[in-house]
């Protein structure tokens, strides 16, 4: 199944929800990123996935990467496929010029991560985490390592890894064990075992950056000692040239449900004498560093759901315009139709496209914001950017996540048994969309955040300030004549009130009651996530009636769309605020040895 | 992970919900079968699926059946388990004596047949097939017919299969091509290629007694010109021993996401010379008798996804307790503690549970209504049992199964990036399940069924006596004092009410405009099914508050199960009655080019 790049709902979306021009015309920076700009660079991104990457995705399904003495194999094509991804430019998107990156506002580069993501989620892994390792040097690197790690990550002949989790150190960083010992000559030596590294090892650049979460003999307990340094594969001598093998070892990779063609290594560091580790800032500082990368990351993931929700809808689409079968309810046709002539088939694909487009919606948006919150020149625009990113990455990553799920359901759905079979591709991408709700944080640990250091923390002021921005949406709504725009505001109006209900909720229960708050989190961000996606589409709805007669067709989708959504999708936060805001003492409420 | 049968759940279910005891009393037949011989059969159907079948599950998985020159080979341990199955006779419970049968009431052979699947979804579809295979023949076929297969079914030297799909024939069974040609001495030759044929071809039995809807040459076209013909796998001689091998032969199997130790089947009929096939009942009858036995392979899959999401909960448990991970939010551990601990962790186990236990309940009470509506004196009786049974099996079916992949993917969840890794083996549910709300009937079959014969055709009469049942439950609810009966009672009328509109809606839409009442068919079957199951629910919870003296730690569980199911799971009725009510139009709204 071919794949073709949604280019003009990203073009959409960035030009009419996430305000593109203003951005271009208040930060210099991003002066010559206008739409027309976008459009090429969307363009060009659209002709390298969909010609090269997409090819590659089912083939590294059947016949994954694999692990032999050590070295890692990618699947057939991912090697050429990386080549031409990273010659292009693509790794370098969003990163700083003068470290060879092209400087383009993340408003473009979100929707470039999507489409590599919907051509191959696999492969896309690869150049998501080198993006994180990039902002965590960026962050807190030395000049030094700026210069000899970051222009190689940039032109792909490096990749970058995340080096968290232990076996008994998942969620809770807290139990992070690898440790590092202070050598003489300012380095440190490296021992422990790394699992789940994406990308940890593999065949498709020349050496790998290994970031990794370590403590320093002697340091605190818990995160507060925990460090971040720099271990890579090959050693890189004083003139940039590689140099001896490094004592970080893939010892075995897992055997998934999904994402098989991405290398999910077990990293051994140091059972050769130990790997040499360069410290990244300071001591005990890293999982400050490290959330720097976990942001960018989490954010990327989001957009990896959005990605394989997208892949998902077409593949059913075109099976529903293909696969013929009884005749419609309606009787409009005299025999057999169709799929896509059947109601609930209809049903199912709006509700792929239209949690798709919401998602994409909150997520372009939410790239908008954190582009004007590191590039704005006034402080004050720049901070309340920054408070509404930050609100919105457990949402775009819980919710963009759970609602994939969903829809690689319903397009398994729509191809009846069919689906089922792997031979036809939908399977690929409801086992593939299971990790995106568990890795960079699961949707508790998303939904954790939102509940405290998003809403509880201040008592509920920012989460109210979006429902204010929703609140004023409603009232342009309801200011309209249209059926669909009055249809619109009453559902976002119950779903604000539903959200506020809940926000008052966890921020009075947040420190007296923890359980009553927690209980409700992922409830919560479910509630917030389909709220914020809905008011997007809402915006869209307005903009598509006042340019119906610009371009009648693609105008009519958006507002069928964003109404279909409003009436289908948005009534399920009233039943979530149900669920937590009457029903928190139900959750702990039976013993544990009853379960 | 090993499999533990929920013995007690199920006879409480039995006892308390679906009445065994009145059974016992008012049917003859029965007489013998009360709670104690329940409690027996169902011990030893859990000693044996425990101990026998459930270990062959992981197996059947990695190294599933294979095709070879067409034979099909199953998974290691398959024909040992079958022998024992057979042997312990378990394919006969249900079935009549006078055929070797146990002709246990329905209401304990659901139970049974849940720990099966449990067990082992891949291996339970034999016997689920097979089932469905002497129903048919019981309902249509001849006496020499029942005497010839019926007894060789029952003892399992002999298993069944259903050939309805065609490759242009699916949901839609009037496509239907395969020919049958008659013959001088009253046998048919059958031509023909059918796809998806469960245990199509197999080694665990002697012989495979297909039955196959096929078209007699000049037949009417569409669904009233089918017939159904017995084709066994090897005939059978007048002595009853075994014959010449028929023309009927396993040209591949599917390769599939999951269930992948049960065969799917490609079986060509007469590619030499014509396969001899044996009229069932009469001819253009088929559909009708193919229907007999549908209904009981639907319940059946229902039962399959109470059984997966059983044995996915029971995976997750015992994750949740033996995982340690990050310091509980109240403070109520020092350190870090067993994830069960965690507030989110209760809430997906909560969840898992609630919807789990919920639709065991409604199937049990459903067999019961089974068992009145075939074996009661009286006709009134028989008859409104019927009706009730009827309108349950598109819910057992649609809603247990839907339940069960919200089930298997929390399950996965809890289990973090463990969950996505193979070895766990949570992800294996997470496969299997999918099939189930495909195969007998995708949901929307089954939703075509609720809306169209069981609501529509009596103008929702039979739906609102469903609904006065509920309001009866709601008023023993709130004539209680506890703070869960009025909690539930509260819930139970809101839920309730959704439903009855949404009943409205669809019995006035359902002629006059078919594609508004199709267009919330799913969401209504959801709805009713989510009504249903927390209505069963609430009327447990006012048995274990009355008996909360004799069974403590087991009745508190029961109450809180349901207070959560109320609080959590029946406010989304609410939003399904929006999407029904108020959405009907935006679902066909886009223009058919817009996708």
């Amino acid at each position: 199944m071919s794949y073709r790049a949604p280019v003009k709902d990203m073009l959409f979306d960035m030009q009419h929800l996430a305000g593109l021009q203003t951005l271009t015309e208040q930060i210099p920076a991003f002066a010559d990123y206008g739409v027309d700009t976008a459009q090429a660079v969307l363009e060009e991104c659209a002709k390298l996935n969909e010609d090269v990457v997409a090819p590659t995705n089912v083939e590294g399904d059947k016949n994954p990467s694999y692990w032999k003495d050590g070295n890692v194999f990618t699947s057939k094509g991912f090697k050429e496929a990386f080549r031409q991804f990273a010659e292009g430019g693509w790794q370098g998107l969003q990163h700083p010029a003068e470290y060879g990156g092209q400087a383009l506002p993340k408003t473009i580069g979100a929707a470039c991560g999507e489409m590599v993501n919907s051509a191959n989620l696999s492969f896309a892994l690869c150049p998501l985490l080198t993006d994180g390792a990039i902002e965590a040097l960026l962050t807190a690197g030395s000049d030094e390592q700026k210069s000899t790690y970051i222009p190689h990550l940039i032109d792909g002949s490096w990749t970058g890894t995340m080096n968290l989790t232990e076996p008994q150190a998942g969620s809770d960083l807290a139990a992070v064990r690898t440790r590092a010992e202070p050598q003489a000559d300012g380095t440190y030596k490296i021992f422990g075992t790394k699992i789940f590294i994406t990308y940890g090892e593999h065949d498709m650049a020349e050496n790998i950056v290994h970031l990794v979460l370590a403590r320093v003999v002697g340091a605190p307990e818990g995160v507060k000692g925990i460090s971040l340094f720099i271990v890579p594969k090959f050693m890189v001598n004083a003139d940039g040239s590689l140099g001896a093998r490094n004592d970080a070892h893939c010892v075995s990779i897992e055997h998934k449900m999904g994402i098989k063609a991405s290398p999910t290594a077990v990293l051994q560091f140091g059972d050769h004498g130990g790997a040499v580790g360069y410290l990244v800032g300071q001591e005990n500082r890293g999982l400050e560093y490290m959330f720097v990368m976990m942001n960018a990351a989490r954010f990327g993931v989001g957009v990896q759901g959005i990605a394989v929700a997208e892949r998902s809808y077409q593949h059913a689409v075109a099976y529903a315009r293909d696969r013929v079968q009884s005749r419609p309810v309606d009787g409009s046709k005299p025999g057999a139709a169709t799929i896509i002539h059947h109601p609930d088939v209809r049903r199912m694909l709006m509700t792929m496209r239209s949690l798709t487009e919401g998602s994409r919606a909150m997520s372009i948006v939410a790239a908008a914001a954190y582009d004007a919150a590191h590039h704005h020149e006034d402080a004050e625009t720049r901070k309340q950017n920054q408070a509404f990113y930050e609100f919105m990455v457990p949402l775009v990553k819980g919710y963009s996540t759970e609602m994939s799920l969903e829809v690689t359901d319903l397009g398994v759905q729509v191809h009846g048994g069919m689906g089922f079979i792997e031979e036809t591709g939908a399977a690929q991408y409801y086992r593939d969309a299971k990790i995106l709700t568990i890795y960079e944080g699961t949707t508790a640990i998303q939904a954790n955040d939102l509940v405290g250091r998003k809403t509880t923390r201040d008592g509920g002021t920012l989460a109210k300030a979006v429902a204010a921005q929703v609140e004023k949406t409603e009232g342009e709504l309801a200011a309209r004549s249209s059926a669909a725009s009055q249809s619109v505001a009453k559902r976002l109006k119950a779903a604000r009130e539903a959200y506020l209900q809940s926000v008052d909720f966890i921020a009075a229960q947040g420190k007296a009651n923890p359980n009553a708050a927690y209980s409700g989190s992922v409830p919560y961000l479910m509630l917030a996530g389909n709220l914020v996606a809905g008011w997007q589409l809402a915006r869209s709805l307005i903009v598509a009636e006042d340019m119906l007669g610009e371009d009648a067709e693609f105008m009519a989708a958006k507002i069928a769309t964003a109404r279909f959504y409003a009436e289908h999708i948005l009534p399920r936060c009233g039943a979530l605020r149900n669920a937590i805001v009457e029903g928190a003492d139900s959750v702990t409420a039976m013993a544990l040895d009853s379960f």
